[in-house]
C-alpha cells in the first residue's frame, strides 16, 4: 500500500469506470443519465463548485442541467424548481447547492427533493435506510472515504474507526455506512464534548478527522501505524503566499505522517471524492430509473 | 443513586406522567389517544405482547383496537389493513406486531405505515430524522435506555458508551441518540466482529448490551464504576425450576454487579421501558395530529 493515499488517483478511477459504463448503457438504451444542479445567489465558494460538478458530468458523459436562482427567490419560487425537476424525466439527479441565502430554510427545501433523485444523499429517508443497512444513494462524502478505503484495500473488519466530529453530512452518515456488514467495522463517534480525547483517538486502527478545526488532531493522538483520513478543509493565513493562506486538514500533516501506515493528504485526499461519488450515485439513479 | 436501576419503577413513572397529560388532553379537546395494533397469527409470544401494550393503554387512557389477522392473511390484505389504519381519524398509533408468518416481507409492510403514525419508531424516514437530530418518533426500546439514564439523571455528556448490538431496533438508533446535541455521548458501537471486544467494553463509562447472548458481558470487560445497561432478554435451561428455565441478560449480572456504580437487572430492567415508551410516542402523536 502506498503511504499517501492519492485522492486524485481514486477519483480519475472512479470517473474512468462511470465512463464506460455510461458508454454502455447509451448503447444499450440511447439514453445518458441528466444531473441538474440548482445554484441560488452568487457565493463564489458554491459558484467553483458547481463548476467543478459540471466539469465532472461533461468528462463522464452525464448531461448537466444548471438552474440559477438570484439570491432573492423566495421559497415558494425555489420549490417550484425543485419540483418541476423531480418530475422532468431528462433528469435523474437533483442537487440544490448549498449553503443557501439566509432568506431560505435548507432542510425544509432538500426535504422536497425527490427520494429517488436524492443522489446527494441527504433526505431523511436515505439517510434512515443507509442506517439501516437498506439500499439507498449514500452521502457523498462518507461514500467517498470508504471508496478511498476500498481502492487501497484497507481491510475495516474487525477494526476501530474513530471518527471525529459528528457532522449530518460526514460523521453521522459515515458511521452509519461503517458498521454495517461488509465493512464491519467496530466505530466510535466522537466531537467537541469528548472527554479524553486523545485516549479515545490513539484506539484508532482507522482515525478519521471531519471536525472542520485545523491540524486538530496531531501526532500524539494517533496510534503508531494507523490509517489516517482527513476530510477537513481549512483555510489558515500564510503570508509567505501570495494568495495569503494555505489550505490544511483537520491533521497536523508532517508530524503524523511520521505514525501513520497510510494518510490522505490536504488537498489531494477526499476534497474531490464527494464529486466521484455525486456521480456514482447519479448513474446509480439513472439504472434505477430504467429498471 | 440507586445501584440497582429499576426499570419497573420507571415504568411507573413515565405511565403515571402520561395518565396525567392524557386526562389534561381530554378535558381540553374531548378527545383520546387511540394506538391499532395488528397481530398476523397466534404467535404466543406476539400475544402476550399485543396484552401487555393493551393493559398499558387501559391504564393511561389510550383506546386500543385491535385487529387480528390469520397467519394465512395476503400481503394485499394485511396491506389494506395498515392503510385504512393511516387513514383512520380516531387512531394515533400504528403498530405491526412483529414477527410477521415468514410468508410476509415486514420492511416492505412496515414501510407502508404512516411516518406520522409509525410510533414504534421503524420507519425509515423516521430513523433518518433521528440519525440526523430532527424531531421524529424514537424507537422505542432505545427511547427507553435513555429514559432510564433520564431519570436516574446518569450524566451522558462526554461520557464514553460502548454499545454492543448493531440491530435496526436497539444499537443502531441508540447510537443515533445518543451523539446527537443533549446526550453529547461519545458513541462505540461494537458487535460480533468486533476485534479486543473487552478492551472496548472495558472503556466504557456507560456500556449498553444489546446483542440476545445470555450472559456474554463479563466483570472482567467492565470498568470499576460503569453504569451497565442490560438489553437482552434470553431464556437458559434451568431444571430447578418448574417452568424449565429462567430469563437473563446479555450481562453475567452478579459479577458485574460487583463493578458496576449501576445496573439494570433482568428481568424489571428495560424491558417494560420499550411500552413506556410506544405509550410516550402514541401520546406525542395524537398532540401532533392535534396542532
Amino acid at each position: 500500500m502506498d503511504k499517501i493515499l492519492d485522492g486524485r488517483h481514486v477519483y480519475h478511477s472512479v470517473l474512468d469506470r462511470l465512463t464506460g459504463q455510461i458508454s454502455d448503457l447509451k448503447k444499450a438504451t440511447g439514453k445518458s443519465p441528466g444531473l441538474a444542479v440548482v445554484l441560488v445567489g452568487e457565493d463564489p465558494a458554491s459558484q467553483f463548485y458547481v463548476a467543478s460538478k459540471k466539469r465532472a458530468c461533461k468528462k463522464i458523459g452525464v448531461q448537466s442541467f444548471e438552474h440559477i436562482l438570484p439570491a432573492t427567490v423566495s421559497e415558494s419560487e425555489l420549490v417550484a424548481v425543485i419540483e418541476s425537476l423531480n418530475k422532468d424525466d431528462e433528469v435523474d439527479g437533483v442537487l440544490l447547492q448549498l449553503p443557501l441565502p439566509k432568506s431560505l430554510n435548507p432542510d425544509r427545501v432538500l426535504d422536497l427533493i425527490s427520494p429517488d433523485k436524492d443522489v446527494d444523499g441527504f433526505h431523511p429517508l436515505n439517510v434512515g435506510k443507509l442506517l439501516l443497512g437498506l439500499d439507498t444513494y449514500k452521502s457523498c462524502t462518507p461514500y467517498g472515504v470508504c471508496e478511498i478505503l476500498d481502492h487501497y484495500k484497507i481491510d475495516t473488519v474487525g477494526k476501530h474507526v474513530v471518527i471525529v466530529g459528528r457532522s449530518n453530512i460526514v460523521g453521522k452518515p459515515l458511521a452509519a455506512m461503517l458498521i454495517q456488514r461488509g465493512y464491519d467495522a467496530t466505530v466510535t463517534i466522537c466531537h467537541s464534548k469528548t472527554e479524553n480525547m486523545a485516549e479515545i483517538t490513539r484506539a484508532a486502527d482507522i482515525l478519521v478527522a471531519a471536525v472542520g478545526v485545523a491540524e486538530l488532531i496531531t501526532a500524539d493522538m494517533v496510534k503508531q501505524g494507523a490509517v489516517v483520513i482527513d476530510v477537513g478543509i481549512n483555510r489558515i493565513n500564510d503570508e509567505t503566499l501570495e494568495k495569503g493562506y494555505r489550505v490544511v486538514g483537520d491533521v497536523a500533516f508532517d508530524s503524523v505522517l511520521e505514525k501513520a501506515s497510510a494518510i490522505t493528504p490536504v488537498p489531494g485526499g477526499v476534497g474531490l471524492m464527494t464529486i466521484a461519488m455525486l456521480m456514482t450515485n447519479t448513474v446509480q439513479s439513472f439504472r434505477n430509473r430504467l429498471a
